[in-house]
């Protein structure tokens, strides 16, 4: 059953070690199949030696084990709410990469700073808020899924495809499995830049403040006076690049 | 004596140069046979590619070599006394890992901010306090085992797996060898994120201070009004992660 | 046509992920042959292991496809200003590496503080201003292009082979394709260098600061009583070790 | 002639990119011969990988390429004046690794902050002084020798085994070219540490600071009330470290 879509999603799974996103069996990657409404998803605590195509499993929307010998990822029913709530997604990356869970342990989006950022997500990334004590004490993994959606209220989940939830880590999804997968490993990368990118602001600011005690806030950015010391990109520049990539006229990559 | 215990202690040494934990010979595991009291540990200042299951030192709890024709690890004594405080541990590690020893080196204990952190430590990390120049001269490392055993006065060895000693660097166990490695290979990646974590809020905290004259020090968090700029994560979500692996009604992985 | 340079236009490229510069598809290198004024290029989006000799493209000056059925690099705009600009460069290279971005995104040039920096950049590495919304939303990959030539109205970009373009990352070139990706090896080094080198500073500045109330500033670096607290490294010694390398007396190497 | 020495130099030199201390052929081991006063060194520039015994150049004290048709390293007259003005040294290392070009650029000197630093390293890893113009302008090379030596009037080589010279980099020595390797490898991890605990240690006052207008300093550190923010470990703990390794009872390892 699904055989395609099992090599796919073992395939995207095996990804995760290869780019350093994964520690042990921290991370798991779903795909669904939407004809059916079947997804299927790594099974929980073997290792990524052990994976193959034939021991994913197969879920059903509401969460029942439609076919495999094996438990399903312990964040199954997350996954899930996002299939439901996003329609257009086709794959899903649970992972606890190190920056990028670093920001989610200070409560803290990603801002848009640079092109890189700008080439696969369009703004911030958003980081959910705090889950409420009810929340977790009841279906912790399916609240978790709600808590994604309800922070995606006023952002599209196709042009931001990828959360940090607060005090855990990264969710990201994709057209398929593989695409899901590549915005994992950006999102660790800009998590990266982004972190630097704010100390060489705070450090600069500092060290400018260190010389009069009157700070000079402007000159902590030659771009934005007035603006915070921590501000996003340009937002032309966010479009251009987001859309040389995404948008209808794209230019980026061979026809 | 002890051939399967050689070999498990021989395999999870090994482990420590594969998950980037130890420079040289910095490092060594070792593991008891609670039936015969016996300690089976790395031999001091051996290269780990000369490692193999026979030549492992075998001591008793005393400190006394049993079988071995080379000197046990120099932290030996420490081990000896963790073993005899924390009776259900079967494993026991010792590292100079980059990010657990910074943490060590400030003497701050590593604070749960995080389900990466939950799903294996329940609580902070613990830094015992500095060493008297008594316990120093005297005999070190037994007095370095006393002192970590003094930190854990009012907790839990079985469910914080862990500890960093001051100026020095982390001890993990666990209910055998291998499962110690693992502990620290966690306690290395969540002393990364905290260490990262923390500095966003303070960056986040100094930028919005620079805004204004008067700190807004509840923006910091949104999460925890009036709480300090660094503060743990939730309770509820520590307990959730911590027993959804570890409780008894646990059900992360295959059964 | 022009056998020789697709061959190091290629070699050139490859080692981008050999120096872990680029992520999947982040970076281009290219080469051009003066005599005809043709330009090779890496093809866009293509992975690093589809890439060979004869899959490299061939441009003009002016930007036309003059052999190769693939598109050639979205960033060709940009190189092809840099050659037009620069007359004694042979090879170009654009990355998205990870510390020469975080100082692009913050909008900061990279100051010369150590012999590293001094032995390939004679002086700081600039950052360029930020673009105009007229200029992303033009011909923006030839502006980009422009805004660089502008940075360098007052520099030398024989003694200065490299540029961050603000909220985006680095360009680096050199007398061929080889020595542009070695620009880019260094130019990201002294970019980790110079971040962990300012951080120290500041660091040490708040600490004597935290000592007293009134800020002793002058005691933040032992050798320039009266300098801004993040300042260059001293030119003598910036003179002595790019002339030792670069100068008609060079004496590193061999003859 | 000298094929053992030759032997233990190329050796060496082949570590120096094993332990990820060099980029391209930055760095040089040099190992001498007592009785005959003959330093054997790097070639100038040569990759590691052309690096054999057969092509390492043999040298006088005085400076004179005795054996070879390479030239030596450009840095050869610093380690000659090593050489001279410590009588129990046999091997010199000189890298660019990072952390230690960290320090070196920031001017500051790595203090002893763990039993990891300890236990190579008897106290601060001093930085000298800058250097001035006209010794910068002269004999370069053979002046930072000198400064490095005029930094060790008051300090014990064989006990501190490097050095980080002002806006340059990490220089370490040891019994013989092997050894001095090591210390180069401790060097570069404890400069990882030090920063790490320091940026700790700032950030947890910043903290503090940060809750009460009137900063409650001693918080900052448990082990050391009254003392600054930024200090060493304690001495005792600093002896017994270095001394159970390089004392005369020295108990680590294999007798």
């Amino acid at each position: 059953m699904l055989e395609q879509l099992r090599k796919e999603v073992y395939e995207a799974n095996m990804m995760l070690p290869a780019y350093g996103l994964v520690t042990f069996t921290w991370g798991n990657v779903s795909g669904i199949d939407r004809k059916s409404g079947l997804v299927v998803i790594k099974p929980s605590g073997v290792d990524y030696d052990k994976l193959c195509p034939e021991n994913m499993v197969v879920v059903s929307l509401d969460g029942k084990v439609v076919e495999g010998d094996l438990r399903p990822s312990s964040d199954t029913a997350t996954h899930l709410e996002l299939y439901k709530a996003f329609p257009n997604i086709g794959g899903i990356v649970h992972t606890h990469s190190r920056w990028a869970v670093s920001f989610a342990q200070a409560g803290q989006g990603i801002m848009a700073m640079g092109t890189t950022h700008a080439d696969n997500f369009y703004g911030q990334i958003p980081c959910t808020r705090p889950m409420t004590p009810a929340e977790i004490k009841g279906e912790y993994e399916k609240e978790t899924g709600k808590v994604i959606v309800e922070t995606f209220a006023d952002k599209d989940p196709d042009q931001i495809p990828g959360v940090l939830v607060y005090s855990h880590g990264p969710f990201t999804w994709g057209k398929d499995p593989k695409e899901a997968v590549v915005n994992s490993v950006v999102l660790e990368e800009v998590a990266f830049m982004n972190y630097h990118a704010m100390s060489l602001k705070v450090m600069k600011y500092q060290s400018d403040a260190a010389k009069a005690s009157d700070p000079v806030f402007a000159s902590a950015d030659p771009a934005k006076e007035g603006q915070p010391l921590l501000h996003p990109m340009q937002q032309e520049l966010l479009d251009k690049h987001f859309l040389r990539k995404h948008g209808k006229n794209a230019y980026y990559g061979q026809k």
